[in-house]
């Protein structure tokens, strides 16, 4: 065979083994997949073993991956339960993206940095990784708890409110313009309203046709066309493509056939998402950490990026109490995936350096490695008092 | 967001589309996914309408789903079934590939084409769809009777020839060297012969062990690694890398895990496996057959791979009655995935030159596309004789 075709295969190989290796390994002592998928590709990465490269090919499968990744964290979404959404969910998830923001965007403003680099740290701090805490509410047998749902309902929230940031800074290719955040945000709300409204009551009616057609599995593909469709739609109007593929999977999220779908989505999931974190972790440089300045802000917007939640999802969670309101600030810590996508879009566009994206990459890590053991101390303690009592619905 | 990756993301959603949107408008008619997909390339690629064109990425892209393809082959062989296979299978298929090999080499020699051209036309027509006519007899609802059982049964070891002559075409980038032909076919037949004996062996062991992981779906996660794994072992080796991935399958294809391993796979082919076929067809120049002459070439190896099955296959058949052969030969005669394989394996080598390229695309089309109608012909004749006899355990 050619040599270029087997250099490609062989890097395919390379970052799909590493990606799912560590994450056997990382499993063995609770560390999430994301993280494991992520120190893969900073080790097998140009800066460390120097065995893969970032080309044109590993973006487009790094693309692929991001894009299947938010079109199932769309699909996952419960809007009907959203919309019966009580105050503290909705204060929570408000405050909680306030905040961060603006102690991320603060930061690096105070710091001497860009305007543009100071919102996308912002941005990048915005964002719940529900995945991971849902996953550790679950091992601990609390998902019932008035604590639980209130994280899973803001995380919902977050992950909106995180699409319409993340939809805003990425058309800020251009530098910083007041006028076009407005319309791009205006353009965001719509573009979703419009979807949610109109879209679903369109797939309503596609649906039941669909299904006539016998080869293969039309409604997966028709799935994946909108999924693509509405990526390059969005990326057409100039915010990030995964924006689009995350509103496709709102779309479909409430379906009759969803549950198969799903089963095929979770399959392009496993196959595709680890290339996203290979790739992403491929272009972070350790090195840039050996600055001290670099890695003293590092630490620094760490350590706000935890503060961040912690305060402003517990202001928001006050009436809970401050033992549940602390249980809510740390179960929205983890910023996984959503954060990774902006920085890498900032990388992409230019717009923030090697070294504010090693700080974001850093950020999440962190921030995704300690909420797990966090929250099993915290309600490891409070256990022994018995069952938990159902959630007062006026809460929620 | 950057306007390359828009470029990326909306040839993606080209690619995919147009393969899904003329799959179910060809679906309607009976034409089989392979086919309108190939068409939907030729269409939007560079030769036609220019949409698309073949870059390093989709090229990328196309062997993901080449290799996926021929997982899912191997995966799908009952190899247990196989060792239980009678005379008239055997020599159905081994003859029903000798004689279209040496008609299609025989024709490019004798019309001065390069040694290496002839050998590779001999091997696109060598292997047999058995999708299409399966899936043909399926809705003819004559699966069980014995002229399917031969033609499934010979379609699976015509794919197990067909990877052992792709094997060693694909090791002739260098030009024809007999004594490399020789050491090939023997590693080639050793590799195969290693991968089924020792690799299901070492799998029954290792399988119980991969299930106690948690997280994900680790069994998919190992199919895969070991799928891309042989791919790249076989491309270092010098043989094409889907004869690993085909391999790999093997391996996997009768493990307690198999079922759910083919939903996950299915889901992958759903949608990787189009971009393979379109991007088949983007390289097709439709121009070339403009020249009276390729055009001529193309009907006559048109011609001949539709008489070699006949003839090979129905003389292997002979013991059945000639009505029975007859229709044993005409179910052997679609080429598919493999034919595509082994010509754009030679294009990718520069071995063959974009008028074999398209004469090749030329034959894989018509002799897919003729089968099935002229195979429920034959069948429909003999239907109202009644019930079929189950096939004779001698005979299979």
């Amino acid at each position: 065979m050619e040599s270029h075709s087997v250099q490609i295969l062989t890097q395919i190989f390379l970052m799909f083994t590493s990606a799912k290796l560590l994450a056997v390994v990382g499993e063995r002592v609770k560390i999430p997949a994301v993280i494991s998928e992520i120190v893969a590709g900073i080790l097998i990465g140009p800066h460390l073993l120097g065995l893969v490269k970032a080309e044109e090919w590993t973006l487009a499968l790094a693309e692929l991956g991001a894009i299947v990744l938010l079109f199932d964290v769309g699909l996952d979404q419960k809007l009907t339960d959203l919309m019966k959404v009580g105050w503290t969910v909705l204060l929570v998830a408000v405050v909680g993206v306030v905040v961060p923001f603006f102690l991320g965007f603060g930061l690096l403003e105070l710091t001497e940095h860009s305007r543009i680099e100071a919102i996308f740290m912002g941005a990048a701090m915005v964002a719940t990784s529900v995945g991971i805490t849902a996953r550790v509410l679950q091992e601990l047998g609390v998902l019932k708890t008035v604590v639980a749902t209130v994280i899973l309902g803001a995380a919902v929230i977050d992950d909106i409110l995180g699409m319409i940031v993340l939809a805003v800074v990425s058309s800020l290719s251009e530098g910083v313009n007041y006028v076009q955040i407005g319309s791009v945000t205006a353009l965001a709300v719509g573009f979703t309203l419009f979807i949610v409204l109109v879209g679903r009551r369109v797939m309503r009616r596609v649906t039941p046709r669909v299904q006539r057609f016998a080869a293969g599995d039309p409604y997966f593909a028709l799935a994946m066309v909108i999924c693509l469709g509405l990526g390059v739609a969005a990326d057409k109007i100039g915010i990030a493509a995964i924006v689009g593929a995350f509103l496709a999977g709102l779309v479909f999220s409430e379906e009759e056939l969803t549950p198969r779908l799903k089963t095929n989505i979770h399959a392009l999931r496993e196959f595709l998402v680890p290339f996203f974190f290979v790739a992403m972790g491929m272009q972070m440089d350790l090195a840039v950490l050996a600055r001290k300045e670099i890695l003293l802000l590092a630490g620094l917007v760490t350590l706000l990026a935890i503060l961040g939640k912690l305060v402003g999802c517990g202001l928001g969670a006050y009436r809970l109490g401050w033992r549940s309101a602390i249980q809510v600030g740390v179960g929205m810590v983890p910023r996984g995936e959503v954060g990774i996508i902006v920085a890498s879009i900032g990388l992409g566009l230019h717009t923030i350096s090697n070294e504010i994206y090693a700080v974001v990459i850093i950020m999440v890590l962190v921030t995704t490695l300690i909420a797990p053991p966090a929250l099993k101390l915290l309600f490891v303690e409070k256990k022994p008092a018995g069952p938990l009592p159902s959630p007062p619905s006026d809460l929620l």
